[in-house]
């Protein structure tokens, strides 16, 4: 998308190795009328799939998470995510560990808000190491759910998420902006690649 | 607003003295329909006042703030929470007090992100005691901003947020559902009083 390319050449910050910060936009200032592309965007990538419901986790994927439910008109649910773990027979649950904080939060979704009647559609803001798109996924397949697909909004795709996502058998998964490589602090997309 | 009374009437539950549930639409799944009409409606309530910039904090506010940010085309900034107090020259941060969980937050936002210019217009989701509004308030204080107003999705009008904003010099405060009381389970709104 290169509205969105457009926006993280000229905002974001590269900071060391891996690093991408792009909070004057996405996650912590929002531009609300980029939101709203990304969400068309995400909606016609996935229009085809019927989806019933779009689950994300707080609170970096709800913007574009609720963007796209607007678009494709269907609920969203946001994963609550916390340090301790708390059991509930009212809940999803799942580890997802961060190796950006090197920590493991658990994320939980209330059993009544996904059914095995849904086709989900999983929603995030970044797609690096996959743990937090690999405890989504485990939500919903432990409420039985099919999952239709990812909606990624940017994608470090020098981290090995995508691989790991494919070998848990979740393989549609649509980058808005896919990342090859951070060079002398500069961003190059995948698609820039000769 | 009365399609916000009508969800709260037929989807929220009432636990105990002073906690409404709203999960199904608002905070945990998400209406992205009703978000947009509530988004609307903080637009038409706050539209002659010359926002520049929408400020709330993570999770729950984020998206109805992202929908009134879309409605007046201006961005949103959600600020972040941790349970530790963190230090930082480069951050506006106020300490908010939860009844509900008895802990307390830090909340921040990156100084970049406001600013002395900014005519700043405060969303959240609950207004009870009034510690997240007050917070949010502080952080617009030391950035030397205007304040506007708030706009709050639901108020439980007897419990003494509004008074503690008034009383702070928050005057402008705008809510869609204003509770008066709930009584057997029921939620009894101001309107609605005799």
């Amino acid at each position: 998308m290169k509205e969105l390319e457009a926006r993280i050449q000229s905002e974001g910050h590269v900071l060391g190795e891996d690093i991408l910060k792009v909070d004057s936009f996405l996650n912590h200032q929002i531009d609300p009328n980029l939101m709203q592309a990304m969400g068309n965007e995400f909606a016609r990538l996935f229009e085809s799939q019927g989806v019933t419901k779009i689950i994300t986790v707080e609170a970096s994927g709800i913007a574009p998470a609720v963007m796209a439910g607007l678009a494709l008109d269907v609920p969203v649910v946001f994963a609550r995510k916390s340090k301790s773990r708390i059991l509930s027979d009212e809940a999803f649950t799942a580890d997802v560990y961060s190796y950006t904080k090197q920590t493991t939060n658990q994320i939980r979704i209330e059993k009544r808000f996904l059914s095995a009647s849904d086709r989900v559609l999983i929603i995030d803001d970044f797609l690096a190491n996959g743990q937090a798109l690999l405890g989504l996924k485990a939500l919903a397949d432990e409420a039985g759910a099919s999952i239709v697909g990812a909606g990624i909004v940017i994608e470090k795709a020098f981290q090995p998420g995508r691989k790991a996502a494919n070998e848990a058998g979740l393989n549609n998964i649509q980058s808005l902006a896919r990342i090859a490589a951070f060079e002398d602090g500069q961003v190059i997309f995948v698609d820039e690649e000769k």
